[in-house]
């Protein structure tokens, strides 16, 4: 296993005050994220602003395609994106045509797990060369009370012995980490977390020196 | 059941292309939809701009919403859009916000149906007070020649007696709608077989007759 990564989600509705917090972290953080919002909000823009910003860091689409999967990987590895995120409800045939497009472009897909994803689907995702699947507490989910479980965790190991890297969202904390030590954990993702904290890069240092402590230096 | 709607969807990359479209077909359709791949890569303004060249059309932001329901309903339906696509592996949490938002705008969350969807998550959404799901046979799928089928006529027939207005997609023609006889149609949305055809206006007339023929005038 490698180190985990630490990745800034944003999810804001103006690429302004996402560009004020990337200002404020990229230093700080390994991998930038054009959040749904933000891409609802702005467009392609936002995916070519943040590469522009950030030359250097991995940029992440974060679109959950559901279907027309080649066409949306062109426009996003296009704009500047390293990473585009597919829904875990999508078709394989979607999942296959965005993979197919992202090894051309030196890229990569994230299956991103929601509601009713079995270990099949994974295993199916796996086998056609994906190698990334994100793990969530949703903020609705998060902000309805559910914390993460021992069912978390297992489903997450069990991902992660299929062969699959996993992020991990959702409210995450420093303090939390320790939890996810069984876990082949890519990158852990944090919005609000971090750029909404009275210190961000303090926040973003907390996280680096935990994960330096679990996984080694 | 009331006769079924014509929807036109628009799945561009470029605002300006989907507008061309928009002002050849907007008199023959009754509902204009922001396809996901134009909302990603032309922002929101996408939605804004759909609902200023269509002033009495039902406009959809097809955002296939998985998290953060109440903020993207508020800015989808803050642009001007009349009913949001919210994906049908989002959280039930998600649901029920961007279904409060919906209510307090006046317009409508569609249940997206990809995946392991069930006849639970669709009776969960009902009960909510979603009225809407989209039933697809999505772009990848159908170029891996995926047909309609019993099972897909069975499906949505069940989804309609739970309640739920359906609305179908992918690649479905004037001749396809006899098939669909039993199911309480809300819409059939077209894309590439309206706006592609070499007489976009003619096709939209074949819709409108056949609906007449099959749901009365």
């Amino acid at each position: 296993m490698s180190r985990p990564l630490l990745q800034l989600a944003l999810d804001h509705t103006s690429l302004q005050a996402a560009q004020r917090d990337v200002a404020t972290l990229a230093d700080h953080v390994d991998i930038v994220e054009a959040g749904t919002l933000l891409c609802l909000t702005e467009g392609l823009n936002a995916v070519r602003a943040l590469r522009a910003q950030c030359p250097d860091k991995i940029v992440v689409a974060d679109w959950k395609v559901a279907d027309a999967g080649e066409t949306l990987a062109e426009q996003a590895f296009g704009a500047g994106a390293n990473w585009m995120t597919i829904i875990c409800a999508a078709p394989l045939a979607t999942v296959e045509r965005g993979h197919e497009v992202a090894l051309r472009c030196g890229g990569e897909i994230q299956m991103e797990l929601f509601g009713h994803w079995t270990l099949d689907d994974a295993r199916a995702w796996q086998r056609i060369g994906v190698k990334q699947a994100i793990y969530h507490r949703g903020r609705d989910a998060q902000a309805s009370g559910q914390q993460w479980g021992e069912a978390d965790l297992a489903r997450m190991k069990a991902l992660s012995d299929i062969g699959l890297q996993i992020s991990i969202t959702g409210g995450i904390t420093p303090a939390d980490l320790p939890l996810f030590k069984q876990i082949n954990v890519k990158a852990f993702i944090a919005g609000r977390a971090l750029a909404g904290a009275a210190n961000p890069s303090q926040v973003a240092h907390a996280f680096h020196s935990q994960i330096r402590d679990i996984w080694g230096a």
